[in-house]
């Protein structure tokens, strides 16, 4: 076996040290960022710090028009609202799924509780049957307390991501007068303080419950991380509802303010006599922070759950190997400390000079942090891991190499980047296939719709051989712990990911608020840029959770399998196969319910942005405020009320499944999910990151083809707009919810296996 | 056992005769369409006969502005014109298809050919190793002529039924002038035509063939019905490129003609100063007739062909039991009496008196056909069945009673029935989903696009659980012959559906040669409303095509898992979930490519419909003819050149995927394409449909609600045509083409199965 070079008790001293070393990155990345002042007597003030990307520098130029001080007033008022509306919002949010949470925890307790009837005594272990594991009930009551607390971190990440965004988005407007470089590297650091925060804490959390739980459970790993499962499901339940109200909040605001704002009114985006643009800005926040704050948050959490539950059931469990068991948790503390290093690449050691410069460093970001992370990798896996272990595989223990588990979650690590990359390819205007759609705008909306659709379709190709390949490889090599840790692959540069993810509706909404405290053009220019190249990374952001939840489901998948004592799933057989067809309709019944959702609350916006213009004299000539609030309010109450039918459609899916027709025909509705869920995952934030892109394109007039279809309110312009306000739902609700369906589904058959397998399949059983 | 009442002699004569009624009923109806004229002189002359729904009556009214005898002389102009462009197209279609054809032909000879080296020895029986069968070399040879069997069989179908239709267009214009019930008649019988005739074709054919096989083959029935899977396979190749070409070419002409000439220059619908306007119906001619003949005659041929080659290795096909082999065809045989009597009920026994008797008639034509239908397979189950036999389930023989296969039959069609439903509730503007899409055409296209796309997904629940709970109930009972039979079921009233498929190109080219020939509004108005109603039945007939489409594929994959001589098709296996993964995602390949072609082509169309009336003086005003064999040849040549990709997507993908991964992988790839591939299918076609009709319904103004929306040429229209042409390319090239994608794969699949399973998974052998 060859034991491995680490010691235990290192292992347990790094990996809380890699997460408070996160954290504390994490601060001073704030404080860096704090130190853009919203006060105007300090903006403007000579200092002496020289450093290239210092924050005290003069202004290179000064505003038109309007005075300094003005203008910094004006962005402080503006962030303020913004942040007060993102905070109300959480909290009307948080009320209510915290019921929800409740009311499931509950759920969660009575049906692994009444696996053995609520008994006390141990019983023996599913997979030893010579020991003795703890009760069942104690895995209810354990099971429960991890959901809640992943449920609490979903939500707290989510919370600070939030409130880091709306912190740092006028300072990026502010910076932004001093030159692209600088509002890049405000909203970039911004962005890393939300990916550091939410990378250290998921792991801290996860490594203080885990230990907490050794208290009770001792030698029985089975058990101790079986309940830990419940972490990855309270953290996915948060993060659906997260992903789906501040979807449909973000996009209701988003798709009325634009009918109304620029294509019947003709005034710019973010114009400050929108009565929706408070609504607007405030649901970048809600929706693309804090909603994928909490997805990728659910993420990781789930690939280390379901690496872990495999772990337990093999050698590093048996042999009671703690290191080899805390692979997963190494492999993540290892992910902070490179993206560390990586962020500094971006922050210190290069400089943004001019707009193109932009991208090229985002996506070196991607490069270095996957490449550091290899060998990263290839450290941990040598010093962590025994030289050859086993692995459990449906029934049997696989025999696997160190080497072969670097090689799993390498592929991972590279098939991120593969699906990164190819996302930009589809998504950013520097290239052919969204210079294409730009091109289809000539004639009309149709041809541009058309077009974006063929897009989103063809963009899936590569990444799911991508997916595929990593698959077949690390499935190949190490059975399903080979899959989890290849999601965790990919998921171990999440801090690098989060920052360039959240670094774009930081720039959108810095975008916004120059314009609605009514900054020069030129201001406005490089804040648009930055939001171009937002765009993309948006959408490769996307990429990343989609891949990753693909793997971490389909690990989660065969977790739930195995612990649910199937041994194969045969689509031959009636009972699989009706699951696999109706489980490929649940993502379009879901996108359905998303999709129209937003229709319905664009259109009640719209009616209340028309009421406003028609009614309150002034407002068009801009000499009255327009009632922000009421539309604050149109949002709010449309996401909250719209996001319970999507949730209990994902929610209640496995119960009655697998309370009704058992744990096969389960097996194929997971199955079914995944497989096609992905696709319209992919394609549906492909297609919509393009639209955005096309119309960015064309506004921006950067080459002479951009120009012949150009400026702002040509007949291709609005062509475009209709398409990107179409691509606004399927890339911000539909497209991202999808994939913490697949995952969510995934987690929730996986806690409740146990009841599933004793007393599901009821239907059956009665006929 | 207990023996079936009906002797081997009585099927051996029913059978054909059942054919020779189909295709003599077909003649009569051919006749009498016939005897509206379009030589002027007959014209309005008096007549004896007083039946209900003869021709002979008087012009209820007469036409204004236009005397009848110009008017009938251009109706006949405008017909030859379209029949022209539509046999030239097809005629250069069928050159490039053929050398397709021949091509594949000798490939399926020499793969199967190969499987045992080209040997001429007898060998042991696959399924009853004392016996021995004809060798791999017969196979192949009886394969490849029942292959291009079929291709012909399908070619000669599609083209008979576009000559049909472009026969009856102008007829049904004509019979306009006498009101909306004869032009009904005449556009319905017309489509009964092409319904008899294929479906009785479609069984003449495979009777004559298995006959003729038989005097080779002998008793070696096993051997016999394998070869006989050539036939679905060249009826599918064929129907492939018919619905792939076709498509490209009618909505590249139907998106171009749209984009300039009512978006731009504001002319009505098939103007005749358009020069897009003969092609765009030609293309519903060559796209919507020829082609989806040929792709329901596929279907039918497949799931006849799937049923056939399970029935040979179960209890029928080892005891030499005819009658029982031969159920499939008495089904059907039964099937075209049913529709005989079903079609009485619209031409003779009710008479259509409104536009709002359309509807119902059609919706009636279901019913009652799936009424008498269900009486008729009772009566084969009971009389052709023993009372129990065996049917092979892998490996192992189940017991059947003839009782349960009613039940699989009967299933089949009832749940055709119930997703001709759901798509008419879904597509019709009577109801209150297109009525809400078209509602939301007020805040314009982009959330017009937004419910269409949200309806189209929410319409693929129902059907899903529809073909779930078939799927279900057909294989617990009779395992994979089970499916097949259902399939079989929900074809067996192909004859009615064909007919009223058929009826709605007819009727859109009816409408297109009155606006051509200056024909008076009333009369417009009411083709307008035929059309509405066929754009319902269009979407159901699609209904149709998908979920047989999904039933025969999964036959097909069950019995191609049974010749690969694989038992079980675990998930858990990487080669099987890399399989199912890559086959959710060719779909969404192939639809980009499709989608993009017909995008492509369009722009073409625009650029030259544009050119003409900007360069030809006198077009706008109508003093000079446009040049319309331009752009019929821009359609014809983009549809020619773009079919070849997706064509060799889906014919290649088995080959590549048998030949290199092998037979599991290939069972993951069919089974990953099913199941999302119908999702898809269902949703783009449902989305297309109700885009027109909420169009359409705005157009009509037949209701308070919709008077508010138009009238042409509003804003809210105005976004009705922008969704009306996104949903062109969905509707009539992407959607249709991937039901045909998952059968033929499905079907390739099975037939090279031998070759896969002898020398198939190249790559994993090698490594």
């Amino acid at each position: 076996m060859g034991a491995a070079i680490l010691t235990d008790l290192l292992t347990e001293i790094l990996i809380p040290v890699a997460a408070v070393v996160g954290i504390g990155f994490s601060l001073i990345q704030w404080g860096l960022v704090s130190r853009v002042k919203l006060s105007p007597e300090r903006q403007g003030l000579p200092a002496g710090s020289n450093d290239k990307n210092d924050y005290s520098d003069y202004l290179i130029e000064e505003e038109e028009g309007l005075n300094d001080h003005n203008v910094v007033v004006k962005c402080a008022e503006i962030q303020s609202a913004i942040s007060e509306g993102a905070t109300s919002f959480l909290f009307t949010e948080y009320q209510y799924v915290g019921i929800f949470m409740v009311a499931f925890a509950i759920l969660v307790f009575l049906f692994l509780g009444s696996v053995e009837g609520f008994s006390t005594k141990s019983q023996p272990c599913t997979y030893s049957k010579d020991k003795y594991c703890k009760p069942a009930l104690a895995n209810a009551i354990f099971s429960t307390v991890s959901f809640l607390l992943g449920a609490i971190t979903s939500l707290v990440s989510g919370f600070l991501g939030m409130k880091i965004a709306t912190y740092a988005n006028a300072r990026t407007t502010l910076e932004a007068r001093k030159g692209v470089g600088k509002a890049f590297i405000t909203a970039f650091r911004s962005g890393a303080v939300m990916g550091f925060l939410l990378a250290a804490n998921g792991l801290l959390v996860l490594y203080i419950a885990i230990n907490l739980f050794k208290l009770y459970y001792g030698d029985d790993w089975e058990g101790l991380f079986e309940a830990i499962t419940g972490y990855g499901l309270g953290g996915s339940s948060m993060a659906l509802f997260g992903r789906v109200g501040g979807g449909i909040y973000t996009k209701a605001a988003d798709v009325g303010a634009d009918l109304v704002g620029k294509v019947e009114r003709n005034i710019p985006e973010d114009d400050p006599r929108n009565p929706a643009v408070i609504a607007d800005n405030v649901g970048d926040n809600v929706g693309d922070i804090a909603g994928m704050g909490s997805d990728l948050f659910g993420s990781y959490a789930e690939s280390s759950c379901a690496a872990l539950v495999v772990a337990s059931i093999s050698s590093f469990g048996i042999n009671h190997d703690l290191t080899g068991m805390c692979y997963p948790l190494l492999i993540s503390s290892m992910g902070i400390i490179v993206c560390l290093i990586t962020t500094l690449f971006a922050t210190d050691f290069f400089e943004i000079k001019a707009v193109k410069d932009i991208e090229p460093a985002l996506k070196r970001q991607l490069i270095i942090s996957t490449s550091l992370m290899t060998v990263g990798i290839a450290i941990i896996s040598l010093i962590a891991l025994p030289s050859t272990f086993t692995i459990f595989n449906f029934g049997v223990q696989k025999q696997v190499a160190n080497w072969q588990l670097f090689f799993c979650v390498a592929i991972g690590l590279w098939a991120g980047l593969v699906i990164g990359f190819v996302t930009e390819y589809f998504t950013s205007n520097a290239y052919s296939p969204v210079q294409d759609v730009a091109d289809a705008c000539r004639t009309g909306a149709a041809t541009n719709v058309i077009f974006g659709l063929a897009l989103g379709y063809k963009s899936v190709i590569i990444p799911i051989f991508a997916i595929a390949v990593s698959i077949f490889v690390s499935f190949s090599l190490a059975a399903m712990y080979g899959i989890a840790v290849a999601a965790l692959g990919m998921l171990s540069t999440i801090a690098t990911g989060l920052a360039i993810d959240a670094y774009g509706p930081i720039s959108d909404n810095a975008g916004g608020i120059a314009e609605m405290a009514g900054m020069s053009h030129r201001i406005r220019e490089r804040t648009d840029a930055l939001d171009a190249a937002g765009n993309t990374t948006a959408a490769i952001g996307k990429g990343f959770a989609i891949g990753s939840a693909a793997l971490v489901s389909l690990a989660l998948f065969g977790a739930f399998v195995s612990r649910a004592a199937i041994s194969t799933v045969d689509v031959l057989t009636p009972k699989v196969f009706i699951g696999l067809i109706v489980g490929a309709m649940l993502p379009y019944w879901f996108s359905a319910m998303t999709m129209k959702s937003v229709g319905s609350a664009a259109l009640k916006m719209v009616e209340e942005v028309r009421r406003q213009f028609n009614t309150i004299p002034g407002l068009m000539e801009g000499t009255v405020k327009p009632d922000y609030a009421t539309c604050v309010k149109i949002s709010t109450d449309a996401s909250i009320k719209e996001m319970i039918p999507p949730g209990a459609l994902v929610m209640l899916t496995p119960l009655i499944v697998g309370t009704f027709f058992g744990v096969e025909t389960l097996s194929g509705v997971l199955a079914g999910a995944l497989v096609s869920g992905v696709q319209i995952a992919i394609s549906a934030s492909n297609t919509g990151g393009a639209w955005d892109n096309a119309k960015k394109y064309i506004e921006a007039g950067a080459s002479d083809h951009a120009r012949t279809l150009g400026p702002k309110g040509s007949d291709p312009h609005k062509a475009a707009v209709i398409g990107d306000t179409i691509g606004d739902p399927l890339k911000d609700t539909s497209g991202p919810s999808l994939n913490i369906l697949i995952k969510l589904m995934a987690v929730e058959s996986l806690v409740f296996a146990p009841f599933f397998a004793a007393h599901g399949g009821l239907l059956f059983k009665i006929f």
